[in-house]
């Protein structure tokens, strides 16, 4: 694994406050960005989806000094991660955010010692971790990402790829690390977000060129029973465009003719990750 | 406010390193305890609560070494508050727990400078912010706090002492840092915890203390139309013991005799702060 380094307030740093809000309440938004070719993937959504997350927690960080701080850490790297992570701030003991918190921004970059390697196919298995019902905060990426880790602490075999986290009526939310899409019937489906999960950006690219394509996405509730007679399964994840399922619980299923068109429109995107689908 | 003083790993440190899973995640648990003249109270149930988070985390923090940790971090200090935060300690990118993962004991005394004050009577409101029903996490003190930051930042009218969270189905579950109790129909009732909320220590104690006088507690859905029937209204934190409530949404109440019993022994097990109300 390579080590990230580390920009906090712009400055090349390893270390901050203990009593930053972001580690004692996850008070705060993060998003991590693929860097190909000295350029950040999908940039603006991503930079949309921390400014919505800024504005309903009311963190005042101005996402135009964000963009500047992401591209000041990555100027010198052609390929990588790059996560960046806003946070309330320091502040006294207490819920309550202090009016006079100054927003702490954490820009990481993780390089990749050669060009990223094309995404491969997926076997996924269910969690048993669900994933909280959460009105007040569905969609956002925020701090708070306890259960992604619990669920993925169910499973070490490599042979894994994914797991399928429900929520607590039972519906399937996403997986640990990416978003779910299945065709049933036909039908081009993903879970719906209103009230848990995290809204993804390589989802949102994929919702919007399947309609480009004539294929309008249901965001809709998914029940498991689901996958057992979905003709295609794949996740979707910003770092790897579309992996498709071939393995799920006792059931093998071929890299399907939506999924490879869908393969083909985003590797025209940029998304060179998925054009072994194609 | 003041300042806290903190030691990272046993040693004085104000400063952590950036890839730690607390701040990224929400990887860890806390606690918040009330120090009184050199001694930590319900320390016991307090580290009990955090090595069941630890548990079902699966942080190999050893409780003993957290205890040691704290013991020693607030040993020159006789009033005040002490927050002890455990996370999973440092990583590399991705929700996957490092099996080589180190935890971080992150212990902070705030010194009070003068005993602690009697508590005071309570005015709350209802507030929009939902909690989570998480099942994973329910009862559980852990970093992931963002709905109760959400919460208390709905109001910053100093006259009001505390705010009502519901869940998504619209029960109440707690308030933004206590937990409440109702006498509805002569029945001492609090909100199962089961799917959402933190299980309070001093919700603990007056439990245990209710069930001794003869009242056992009915832990159970309360929907907020209860508040306009109930006959006592309390809420229960760790620092400041019982608080009546004597305001609500278009309501006023008096402190009630249940209230006024448990606060009596409450007092008598430590609580100084709620003697005011027996």
């Amino acid at each position: 694994v390579t080590p990230g380094r580390s920009f906090i307030d712009g400055n090349a740093a390893s270390a901050l406050p203990a009593d930053d809000r972001g580690l004692l309440y996850g008070d705060g938004v993060f998003e991590t960005l693929a860097l190909r070719n000295g350029k950040l993937r999908f940039l603006d959504a991503h930079l949309a989806r921390l400014a919505a997350g800024l504005e309903r927690l009311g963190i005042a960080a101005d996402p135009a000094t964000v963009a500047e701080q992401v591209a000041r850490a990555h100027a010198s790297l052609l390929t990588g991660i790059v996560r960046v992570v806003v946070t309330r701030g320091s502040g006294p003991r207490g819920y309550a955010p202090p009016i006079s918190a100054v927003p702490r921004i954490i820009v990481t970059c993780f390089p990749a010692p050669e060009p990223a390697r094309p995404a491969t196919a997926l076997t996924i298995r269910m969690c048993s971790t669900r994933v909280a019902t959460s009105p007040s905060l569905a969609g956002l990426k925020t701090l708070n990402r306890l259960e992604h880790v619990l669920a993925r602490r169910e499973w070490t075999d490599p042979a894994i790829g994914e797991g399928l986290m429900c929520d607590a009526d039972g519906s399937i939310v996403c997986g640990t690390a990416s978003n779910l899409f299945v065709v049933c019937g036909g039908q081009l489906m993903t879970p719906d977000l209103s009230s848990a999960g995290v809204r993804g950006i390589m989802r949102g690219v994929v919702i919007d060129a399947a309609r480009e394509l004539g294929r309008p996405v249901a965001e809709t509730r998914i029940e498991p029973g689901v996958l057992g007679q979905a003709e295609e399964v794949f996740m979707t994840n910003a770092l790897t465009g579309i992996r498709p399922v071939v393995g799920l619980p006792g059931r093998h299923l071929p890299v399907g003719a939506v999924t490879r068109e869908l393969c083909g429109a985003l590797s025209a995107l940029g998304v060179g990750e998925c054009a072994a689908f194609c």
